[in-house]
């Protein structure tokens, strides 16, 4: 079967740059191609926006099939259509991201990839195709939001310590931040709630356990608040 | 002539939101259909990409082409991929958006179309296709993007008023601003350079005119300075 058209059409695929969040590294979900061109090499999860859905719910798709990933949150992050980014005939391409838990999501590589894994994100280079810039371009969007609002608080455990969060900041920010400056600051945010808990099982001084506010966070933004820190 | 490929594709279009600012008001610049489906209504400027251009060299030659309007510097806005946004057939549109001072632009409609005029953002309703949405989806960047970074000041004379300032304001964000505290806020920031100068060929009493220090700009986003008002 072919498709017949008056004018030539670019193809049309998804891309989606999935970090995930682990104790102390970002990390990036890729998978190796099994074919020409960039053969072996590490590459995004994607591929074709079929007729019937939008490019969300391919992206989507495209995830789970290569690797099993599903139920994340897909921001739409870019359109990438420079006329030879892809050796084989013109492709577009609309980029997602997503920032996950690493621990939530088990990844598993579709039948005919060549495999899917994390990789730390100053390690993942050499991608195929324009997947280098695509990437870069997620992070600069990510550390872009941290800046603007509270991000990250859905990836650490209900209850935690300031250290972790603070952790979270320089994994995304990719810099070292200042104890008691970050604490001051984020702090004066009221947007965490002191638990009368401390860390359990620690030989160490027991640390305080915090609480991320949903709704004080909600209602700051409803008044146009800023959360950069 | 016909193109055949194995996989039905979309077409591939782009879209232009340019909104222009005179005095008092925030318009946007629209086409008027001179074909179905929706003959007559008002659209976006816009069409096809072209397979030997980017997508915003695309819009950036449909918006020539459709309105004489050009070497205005478009942002990609977002990708536009619901299945029945074209009732003839599945299109996903890539959208752009620029703020251009109107005095600049001369607007020419081409020959084969019913016009091309600006509209106050307010009665720019029951556009074309999904074009509504993708014009509510510009003002709400817009609005985001004054809310953390000091755009605009490109579209007023190189020397202005503080009042003029805080009228872009206020037509951007559709909403009246207290002066006192306006004129607080922005002078905190440090950005505006007060000039011995005041306005001319006024009745009432001059108003000093500012200009704005774009190195010093420059210098505060590199320190991560917030503009948020």
């Amino acid at each position: 079967m072919t498709y017949r058209y008056d004018h030539p059409r670019p193809a049309l695929t998804v891309d989606c740059v999935v970090f995930g969040l682990d104790e102390g590294d970002l990390k990036l979900l890729l998978v190796q191609r099994s074919q020409e061109p960039f053969r072996h090499r590490w590459a995004l999860p994607g591929g074709l926006v079929g007729m019937e859905e939008s490019a969300e719910r391919a992206a989507r798709r495209e995830l789970e099939e290569e690797t099993g990933v599903r139920d994340v949150y897909l921001e739409q992050l870019y359109t990438f259509s420079a006329v030879d980014r892809d050796p084989r005939e013109r492709t577009i391409s609309i980029a997602y991201y997503a920032l996950v838990k690493m621990t939530d999501h088990v990844v598993r590589a579709a039948t005919d990839a060549g495999g899917a894994a994390w990789f730390s994100v100053t390690d993942a280079q050499d991608l195929a195709f324009d997947h280098d810039l695509i990437v870069h371009t997620a992070c600069e969007r990510l550390r872009g939001k941290l800046r603007y609002q509270p991000i990250g608080f859905e990836l650490l455990p209900e209850k935690f310590k300031l250290s972790q969060l603070q952790r979270l900041y320089e994994v995304v920010l990719g810099t070292p931040l200042d104890k008691r400056n970050f604490r001051k600051k984020i702090l004066a945010m009221d947007l965490l709630r002191p638990l009368d808990e401390v860390e359990q099982g620690v030989a160490h001084r027991a640390a305080r356990l915090y609480r991320f506010d949903s709704r004080r966070y909600q209602e700051l933004r409803r008044r146009g608040f800023n959360f950069e820190l």
